[in-house]
């Protein structure tokens, strides 16, 4: 999610899309099973530049360079809002998908890396919801279905980056 | 590990550094509450490119700005080869840390998650390698003292970066 997330003053933004996040999270989209990797930005010129660098390396000189980098990149979808994407995987799926935020700080009702692991293992669709920025605005985690517990290292310190804490999450919702 | 790693013919070669390498892995590393995050390069120059990084973060406006991300790139130290890492962190910790191979092959005589993460409570000191290009060099995987098992996800793919791989290895073996 690109927008809305927040700035360090808290104020809600429209962040720029990373060429990094791109790579680094559809790899592990695709290794871990995830059938689409929604990269959402209502900034149109954001979107052209996903579009042109996912083309690069599935149509482009880097899908002949590297075959493995296209099977990744072709898990991404860019939509403009998240209804859009919700949408896209219930006309996919057949099945509304339950919108699950992730966070960083502790709050009363998250569900357990457990609880999610259930509903994945019972069918159920999630469309998991990773911040940019400093984060999901507060908005977008109060009319998510669900809130997934933040990562818990053995500190008090957790500022890792949405790229380290998409892989972790999806390691802990979808490892064998 | 920049070198000696291998290239996709499997040549050995030293790889650059890359910048959101020393961020992501140096806040992994802090979150998870490891005590060094060592950058091994024989180039010079590139030493000299991640000191200038790190300084920029941990004394020059980068500090003010941001000092969540000082205190994780506090934990780099930036050496010529595994050797001088291996043996600050034996002159820093009284012990000599038992190497430990990271890699994305299944290979026999890996060690297991939980293994390494007993080894951890017992308290020994682990200095775990992450290779960058198309991984660590085979001879230096024939010489660590142990290979710690493939992140395996549900699929057949496994080609996870090297940020995602140590945030996913960190989390395994040091979450609470």
């Amino acid at each position: 999610m690109h927008h809305p997330v927040i700035n360090k003053k808290g104020e809600i933004i429209a962040s720029a899309v990373t060429n990094l996040d791109l790579h680094d999270i559809s790899r592990a989209a695709r290794t871990f099973g995830v059938g689409r990797f929604f990269v959402v930005t209502p900034l149109a010129d954001q979107r052209r530049l996903v579009d042109r660098i996912v083309a690069h390396w599935r149509r482009g000189a880097g899908a002949a360079y590297n075959p493995d980098r296209r099977e990744a990149l072709a898990t991404i979808r860019v939509t403009r809002d998240l209804t859009e994407a919700a949408a896209q995987l219930a006309a996919e799926t057949g099945q509304r998908p339950a919108l699950v935020a992730t966070t960083s700080r502790r709050r009363e009702g998250c569900i357990a890396f457990n609880d999610a692991r259930a509903m994945l293992e019972r069918g159920r669709q999630l469309l998991l919801l990773f911040g940019t920025a400093w984060g999901l605005a507060p908005g977008l985690v109060a009319e998510s279905d669900f809130v997934l517990a933040p990562i818990a290292g053995p500190t008090d310190y957790n500022h890792l980056s949405v790229r380290s804490a998409a892989a972790i999450i999806l390691d802990r919702l979808l490892a064998r």
